[in-house]
């Protein structure tokens, strides 16, 4: 089995491979290849696999570079590679670019392959799909109205896959992710980071801004549940998910307040202390837009996607996966 | 003020020029002249218009078309021009290529004059953007979850008119249609003819074919009732739309068996007798997937959009629109 990775040098890619590394299958399949591509840093490729890993330097914008990523036929391509939300907002056109032409390109390219091939394709949506007023709890059937222009690309590439599913030119799968939370290593531009750095920071003993008010709320899931979601994908039947190929997955509400509470329930209150209270009227006019309430996710946990329960949890994996089981800030 | 019409040599198109050259004005506004564009054929141009009407065969997935037809800053943006449901199916490239890169080109050459220019645009968005299973009525929050690739691509139509209203790139506001009936003219490729041409040919004295169950249903609006869509969005104050700049418009859900009922009440058995039936599975097939239920419609209704209230209203609009108030297959 070979399996291409588009935008397997960000987090989620590497978790990705890293974890696929260690098991050297999929579906209970022997991983031959896995071709990493990334069209801003060289991948880093884990070490201990027993199979071969490529990585490349490759932009699915650019002429050709889609085809020539599919066109040894790869079983599985996980489409990880977006602009984030604060980026997409701010650079108009590269949103655009990269979310929906980058997207339509890979699809485009799959499908002129012609001759039947129809890999399965795991494409990472996002809870910005969805977008106020809001009902009290968010079923499956609730309109997508997004409130950011990475929203809108992200939306636009959930019906692409849809109708390229629908078509038998692809066996498409969307997860519509939570917010990452704790996202590890230095900040991106995803506005949704303040959420992450409240967390990261004082637990290694820096500072963190909260830079808008504590009311503010977003649904979270670990990176390990979101490599969870994204091997769950990969493996599971798509014949359940008849023509509705996107799924809200699973997550934990919680406002700033609350991960503020869990973090001092988790580590502290001098951890806690170390978050300074500074508003960002740029981050709050973004965020203002938010505040998602709880969705049931019920299609999603039907098909067994997990996250995990409180947002204390969240913290601890992230103590267990980042941290080697240390609070590095309580040794200052 | 100028108007331009894109898609201004279909049927709705035609339509609307006919009426705005009857009343010459637009919210109050004299118009001082319509630009009619349509990438098939030159436009007809009404008589007795008190002002200039430019008719162009100009087709906006051409390199620089859409720049040219908007160049001069016109004031109100009709965007009818679409690949209808039938031949975007049958043709998978034409649909994405007029469907989604026409729209996009469109809006794209409004956004690059810049210079605060931020003209009203209303686009014909359709039903075909929802899809099964639904609820016993469809509210205005509900999902869109397309099955035919020309629903998912009015659906992208949608979000990207949406975002780019966001941005104040545009004012726009997307109207999503019932099925036009009853549809004058030869028959086109769009898959919901059927719903038309069961009404339109008997009252002519001609036979028509019924190509599916008479449990299939639809919602129906008239071309009168459309034009009066596409007046109220030009003229209503888009504030009220939030950022939820689409709305399901008005109509009368009514199945086949109904609309030959209809027709029995306002025509006679004898017109009824002309219909045959005769199953069509590639009509089967693709209206089986079909079958809206009533929809509230309730934001549109709010802000003034109305449609008959019956389906014998319906084709008694087409009698007197399309046939001076006669019958003539009661004549043969």
């Amino acid at each position: 089995m070979r399996i291409l990775i588009v935008g397997g040098g960000g987090m989620l890619g590497q978790k990705l491979v890293t974890e696929l590394a260690k098991t050297g299958q999929l579906v209970g399949k022997k991983i031959d290849q896995i071709i990493l591509a990334d069209a801003f840093i060289e991948p880093k490729i884990p070490s201990g696999a027993s199979f071969e890993i490529i990585a490349k330097v490759a932009d699915i914008t650019s002429n050709g570079v889609a085809e020539s990523l599919v066109g040894s036929k790869v079983d599985i391509i996980f489409h990880l590679a977006a602009i984030v939300s604060g980026e997409a907002e701010a650079d108009f056109e590269k949103g655009y670019r990269v979310n929906v032409d980058g997207t339509r390109n890979l699809f485009e390219a799959i499908r002129k392959i012609g001759d039947g091939y129809c890999p399965r394709v795991v494409f990472t949506s996002s809870v910005a799909v969805y977008g106020g007023p809001y009902p009290d709890i968010v079923g499956d059937d609730f309109h997508l109205q997004p409130r950011t222009s990475y929203g809108a690309q992200k939306a636009i590439g959930e019906l692409l896959l849809n109708d390229y599913s629908r078509r038998g030119f692809l066996d498409g799968i969307g997860l519509r992710l939570p917010t990452i939370c704790v996202r590890p290593g230095l900040p991106n531009q995803a506005a949704s980071g303040l959420f992450s750095n409240i967390i990261r920071e004082p637990l290694v003993g820096l500072e963190a801004i909260l830079p808008a008010g504590k009311e503010v709320t977003n649904i979270f899931a670990s990176p390990r549940s979101a490599v969870g979601f994204l091997i769950n994908a990969a493996t599971l039947d798509t014949s359940l998910l008849g023509d509705r190929r996107c799924l809200m997955m699973p997550g934990v509400a919680a406002s700033l307040g609350d991960e503020i509470d869990a973090l001092g329930r988790v580590a502290g209150a001098r951890i806690v202390s170390l978050i300074k209270e500074e508003r960002d009227p740029f981050v709050e006019k973004m965020v203002a837009n938010w505040n998602p309430p709880p969705f049931t996710s019920a299609r999603a946990k039907a098909l067994g996607f997990k996250s995990e329960e409180t947002f204390d949890e969240i913290i601890r994996v992230h103590i267990q996966d980042e941290l080697g089981g240390e609070i590095p800030g309580l040794e200052k």
